[in-house]
């Protein structure tokens, strides 16, 4: 359960943020599939860290070598290994990790549960260094979806209280994702991308950081993926994103808004376009019954901010049980979010991918 | 994948709306736990329609049978499955529903999928009648949890633009809990509930429905659960709460709110209390890296509004591509929000009971 | 895990002896398949007990009834559920097997994993009239794989040193195996079935059992079911067909026989044949490297005797840890083998359609 | 499913023979428990080719590279990922065996499944150089289990019809199974052993090979793993054992033997011996009712003789679909069981561990 996840597509995610190396298997992918190694390389490029100003400056080579798997560049049918080897470990010590939690991290019940045997150097297994093997995993599941027609593109949607505009529902085109993919911060508005930057350092000069929200479009799905209760296309997506370190909550079409919404608002009528059946709105969201209309599918996902901030914070040494402050050194990210988009795309790729061999 | 979930506990829900029953398999409760058939009655009397002015008048027998996995109503290590037998069947014509597909139903996603022979006499397999056998697997994980001194408890936060204050994230005690379980319109406020059922009441009188929000808490929850990753706890809850019909976004903690935080503002300080490590508030919701803090889980769940509203809507007709208007006629909650809340402290409690275990 | 099995088809197998009923939930089954349910009781009649005088004079009234999953006969892509209630449940006192385990039941692991709440009655969950739900859902699933030209058909190989001839493993034909279907005793050979009767009844007289084993055949296989290592349709079949209770073996092919042969021995050659790549032999059952050649599935499964006998055997009183002599009374099969035919077919046919839907 | 196994423990293989690397992710191992490198070594050792005359002279470094999962050698929660590097990979041309299936090989059914894009070079993910990331995972389970006093040997049982004497079911101390596994040749009889080697050697000389049989014991095991019909330990080590390339079978206890007995001669009586619960005799194998029982579980596996010989074989050339000639050329094992022994054993370890955890 812990870290793998899936059904027809297996992803077994592994590694720790100072260990020899990261990785990740897939097993389940369809033979017979070329993996565009450059394409992989440009899509990791867009999650690696110190590109830009609002990044951490730490880099990470983030060589892939992708060990088995494939023939030529093509999938041969058996599980995909791909390793990235950690080279840049300031290996100091982390102990006092275990002693003094940080908080709205992981340390504490993962201390718990492990008895202390977890490895806390750089955050272990719990480190956002995680979603590197996935994005390896999810940028070969982008490039299959694409070549079933089925295209994935996220953006920041909000960094604090500043929001980007959101995708239109009923569709945005290859261009639109492809120019927002190209983008070093991924946004719709460019202004809007500039104020949440200010926003960004902002925060950072304080010692401190900021949450947001990513959107995701999913365009050319085929009616009837998922299925009823927990077979539910949203119920799958969802328990795939919440395995992104940070997320805290997601919502699909109108999501919490269709709360505050009636029937008559919220109901996506029906009608005939291009000779297919569509909606006239989208709130749903592309899913209905937790099947798949063939509209696009819309979902947001809420990160919250990097725990780690320089700024003092309190916190209990474990071994006398007293209070004491912590000042959390190192660089960080002030905010994930600019980082986590492509990430988003990646796991509902792989989500994806999983429903339609599923189906 | 489909009507299936669960690692430790596999819960089997089945049965159609109009079928000779619906009921669920449970498989993987632990032995030797009393099963108290008053207590689990009064539970389901909870979600059972036509207690009020604001749920459908038609009524539901809904009498549990336990078929099995009990010997003197303790369990035994057999899986336990019981049903209810579909008395109040109207059954009418509804084959009209595979050509004139209602909007925010899964009509016609479910048509294209099923190829046609999807059960559509009152939802079929989608019903929000299938929410019933829910309540039988999640009532009895219920009364097993609160053995182990775990408490569930919700309550209607929203309804329309309606806000119920919010429970205390740091812990509410067991007579709030059980004083909101009692109400027959369960929320923290009584004037607030009276607003939310004159907001229902309205849109009723208009032929339309309204939406809104559960929040859940779990108090009593050990340090440790969960994991990181796809093994997180939040993952675990959020793939149960999404098998709910009309779920649309499920939070956690602070949840979208921790979006437009900063780091200062959402981390939580360690303290000590009562000689536990605790925090000093709960913006996690209970959960940090997947894995659960020994702090009251609290997460959101967002219900979109009844699709069924006697207001015409605009359709298709699938067998020849023409718009048309379609009426939907019958008897509808015009809010679910109000039977939602006990389903979602059962499926909480499934999940809860599967993390337990699963440990 | 305990009584749920597969990956697309979820089979939850519920109930015990002397509960109200017995049954099945099957998730999973494609939509638009026809259930005739003639034929599902004529399937049931098979594993019937007390059709002849080899079989226990209990006889049970295994009516099934279909609780949902189906429209007019027809499946709807909702679970399949159906249940057996049970009504000749003599509820004597069966408390004294938790004080005495009867020798080669399950009596004294279960009393130690359960610690004594398992339901001893008749058996409880460990009873073999829990192949009764499963020859319900394997009946339905042998009626889908039989449209899509597959056969499955199983025969007593031997009981105790009493062999009938096997199954030509280069096939068989539809007009045999139906043949041997309608035996009340399925044989190939009729002399070596009396040969076995007259075994199975002296065994009876001596008040005694005796073991033996079922072959079972699978026509009409595509070829590439399965995969590599944990992939493999062998294992699949292996791990549903040790579901069966009193199962202690199973072998694929030429089976342990395959061990004793050299490589040009048991190889077997490739020709042409009808235009297609068959084998000249069929020492691999059907399957290389987990996958399926296109050949008959062959496999051979070895029953333990009934574990009930009439004559005295020595057990231990639990609270004293005295040894003491135990006599089991009642009705029991002085050979399952028999009626284990169709629930061999019956969980082959569950494995197989896994296998073709997963594929 | 392809390739991943296990409930709490989840073992992912991955690789192909001529691949960058062959692996092994092991996710849900406990934490705190120490990795003795040197012991998985030798362990490693047994399993690895070219130690004597009957084995392959082709000679794999096997050097095992642990990526992750550890911290000072002590697991630390967090998946285990190994690799071994593929060195000795003489890359010449295999694409003939797309044209040509050799007999007994996965070559036919695999060209069928995955369309010709299966890798061939050298048996690819289907080669028998898969078993050692098996003998990796294995390795680390047997040593967890070692601490818990759980010891698992194995021995080969028989090589073409030549047999070494069985293990005493009712248990074999720790020195037998430490002497055995300390054998280059892995016997009881040393006798039987040598005539066992010039079986080998003599089908060798015919450009032959030959099957035989491992037989495996676990002593230690608490009462009460496992669990009725589909969650049987029985199904569980079946299912994991026949991941293991070539298995053609499975038996627990007296097995099919037992199908040749009567129930007064297989039942096992119980006893007090040492305070404790026992059975006289041990023809279930440790396992009743699919539930462990405390006495040592036993099972034997029949393995096929080697596909790959040199003597011409008949097989067909896809394209033209004429029957050819075909001579498999290469150093090949004429006899697998001798390395198969720790293979069981670690697969053994590996379910074991699983149904421990999931107690």
């Amino acid at each position: 359960m812990s870290s793998t996840w899936g059904n027809k597509i297996k992803i077994s995610v592994f590694g720790q943020s100072h260990a020899e190396a990261i990785g990740v298997c897939v097993d389940g992918l369809p033979a017979g599939e070329r993996v565009d190694r450059e394409e992989l390389g440009r899509f990791m490029q867009r999650r690696a860290p110190g590109r830009n100003a609002v990044s951490t400056p730490r880099r990470e080579a983030d060589e892939v070598k992708i060990l088995c798997g494939l023939v030529n560049d093509i999938t041969c049918g058996a599980p995909l290994a791909a390793i990235i080897e950690n080279t840049n470990t300031r290996s100091k010590d982390y102990e006092f990790l275990k002693e003094t939690p940080r908080p709205a991290h992981a340390d504490y019940p993962a201390q718990v549960k492990f008895g202390g045997f977890q490895d806390v150097r750089g955050g272990g297994h719990f480190s956002g260094r995680l979603t590197a093997p996935l994005c390896i995993a999810g940028g070969i599941c982008l490039q299959i979806l694409a070549r079933k027609g089925i295209q994935i593109g996220a953006h920041i949607r909000s960094v604090g209280d500043v929001q980007d505009q959101a995708f239109d529902p009923m569709g945005v085109t290859r261009e639109t994702l492809d120019r927002v993919k190209g983008e070093e911060f991924p946004t719709l508005s460019a202004e809007k991308g500039e104020e949440m930057r200010k926003r960004i350092l902002a925060a950072s000069a304080e010692g401190d950081s900021v949450g947001g929200t990513v959107e995701c479009i999913v365009t050319g799905v085929p009616v009837g993926l998922g299925g009823a209760l927990f077979g539910g296309l949203d119920g799958k997506i969802a328990s795939a994103i919440f395995g992104i370190p940070a997320v805290k909550g997601i919502e699909f079409g109108a999501g919490f808004a269709a709360a505050r919404l009636t029937g008559a608002e919220n109901n996506d009528p029906y009608t005939v376009k291009d000779g297919k059946i569509q909606t006239l709105s989208n709130n749903a969201g592309g899913i209905l019954g937790g099947i798949s209309t063939g509209m696009p599918i819309v979902f947001t996902a809420a990160f919250k901010p990097t725990p780690s901030i320089a700024k003092p914070q309190q916190s209990v040494r474990l071994s006398t049980m007293e209070e004491t402050e912590l000042r959390v050194v190192g660089r960080h990210d002030p905010c994930i979010v600019p980082r986590a988009v492509p990430v988003v795309e990646a796991v509902t790729a792989i989500a994806l991918l999983d429903a339609i061999l599923d189906n």
